[in-house]
């Protein structure tokens, strides 16, 4: 295999369904040349209240489907999914790089606040496999960290509910402890800590106020993927730029609706292929 | 087979997830001596915002999985796949019996208003299949059926945020429309059309006043569950009280803390078996 056939090969990004297209947004802006293949797996989310075994199960599949395709590097663009799986995915894959977004997702909050007081919010799954708490605290051991389950956002953000007074009345219920009370105590950082998130950041901005640094980890993520790929010479320099395909595992049409807001440009149900894993 | 052994046999009933467990609780009141086995697919739930082809492909499984468990009917106790699947189910399990939750739900909205207004508040699958408009004008000609798609009510449910501020502001949002404006237009009943939807009567009470009938399916599945055992001679009637076997396709922590609300008694994790299908 050539050179130039290697770096055409696409980045595979997954997803357990459209929230992931904030990284793939923010992956095409970075790396304008690359080629990239999106799985969503909307047949089987949210992936947020399920059990560590069956997301592990899940990823593993949507991974494999992805490998088929002779992806050159995987992105796990679901913090859940990350949290849960990504150990395993590298282990397994290997030789094929994979990257997660929670390890992003931290360093873009460590770059926000060294020894900071960071709040993450995130789906059930991850807040209870600790998945940002540890990160952060690996690289900067001063740092605190609480972390809150949101399930309420999910909801909000897939039907596209993401300003007015509902989407923030239930940002209030979730910040508000962590908003109040003692100034030494109030969170300093906000990570949103799950893919769907970064669409609910002006009502979380309305709530939280403007001194709070919102970080997540679509920028950071769409960075350790540009250095992975310069790194191993796979990156695509030009000439024309990237192909992007998108899969699902069920509903197009819906894939299309809400998918148009997480990626920032319409879709169409016929440019959402489905897929059986 | 002597009678005595088919009387003993379980009712299957099968839903997405918990919501279900709110036509379990009707059926335990009206048949105290019968079995029952519950599978709720939490593994893939929420069925609602699935494909009619997803959701069927789940339910048969489903299905099939309770039939192995030699159950004298089965219950669909999930408004999305009846909608969806009880046609294809009832010829695909002949001499099983099979009943769904749409029908009765609609003699419920009958029952409650001749020739009304019915307002129907379910998941996005169901709604687009116009399960309840055909059903109850099965019934009912001059009936008139508006169909909403209500997936925020799903998620309040789940999240057991069924009363105060959050809840009644959503459910206003969903029915402001239909209690506003000409009076000769405005609903008469509302029908709870998805099975998770009973445990916010309070707030949907509250936004509605007291004056609009407020309908759901659980007690008239029972009654019809009980019609159909009787007339087939299955009908258990003693000596003891029924057992219940709970299953989930995943995570039975959840499974118990979220479905206790619905069951209306508490539930404990070593109480749910898991079973893969």
């Amino acid at each position: 295999m050539n050179g130039k056939t290697k770096n055409t090969r696409p980045v595979g990004i997954f997803d357990s369904g459209v929230g992931g297209l904030t990284v793939l947004r923010a992956l095409r802006e970075r790396l304008p040349f690359e080629n990239f293949v999106y799985l969503g797996d909307t047949a089987r989310l949210p992936y947020g209240t399920k059990s560590a075994g069956s997301i592990l199960r899940y990823a593993r599949q949507a991974a494999r489907h992805l490998q088929q395709r002779d992806i050159k590097l995987l992105v796990i663009a679901c913090n859940t999914a990350s949290a849960v799986a990504l150990e395993e995915l590298q282990e397994e894959l290997q030789p094929l790089p994979v990257i997660g977004v929670v390890q992003p997702g931290a360093r873009a909050a460590v770059e926000a606040r060294r020894a900071g007081r960071h709040l993450v919010l995130a789906t059930e799954a991850t807040v209870s496999l600790r998945a940002y708490g540890d990160a952060i605290r690996a690289i900067d051991r001063e740092a605190s960290v609480q972390e809150l389950a949101c399930e309420m956002l999910v909801a909000l953000a897939e039907e596209g509910w993401t300003t007015g007074a509902i989407a923030e009345a239930i940002v209030r219920h979730y910040l508000q402890p962590f908003l109040s009370g003692d100034v030494s105590l109030r969170a300093e950082t906000i990570i949103l800590g799950c893919t769907h998130f970064p669409i609910l950041r002006d009502a979380i901005r309305a709530v939280a106020g403007d001194a709070m640094s919102i970080v997540d980890s679509a920028g950071t993520t769409a960075l350790a993927v540009e250095q992975l790929l310069h790194s191993a010479g796979l990156l695509r320099t030009g000439p024309d730029s990237g192909k992007l395909e998108l899969l699902a595992t069920d509903g197009a049409r819906r894939f299309a609706r809400v998918g148009g807001t997480f990626l920032g440009s319409n879709l169409s149900p016929d440019d959402v292929r489905l897929v059986d894993l």
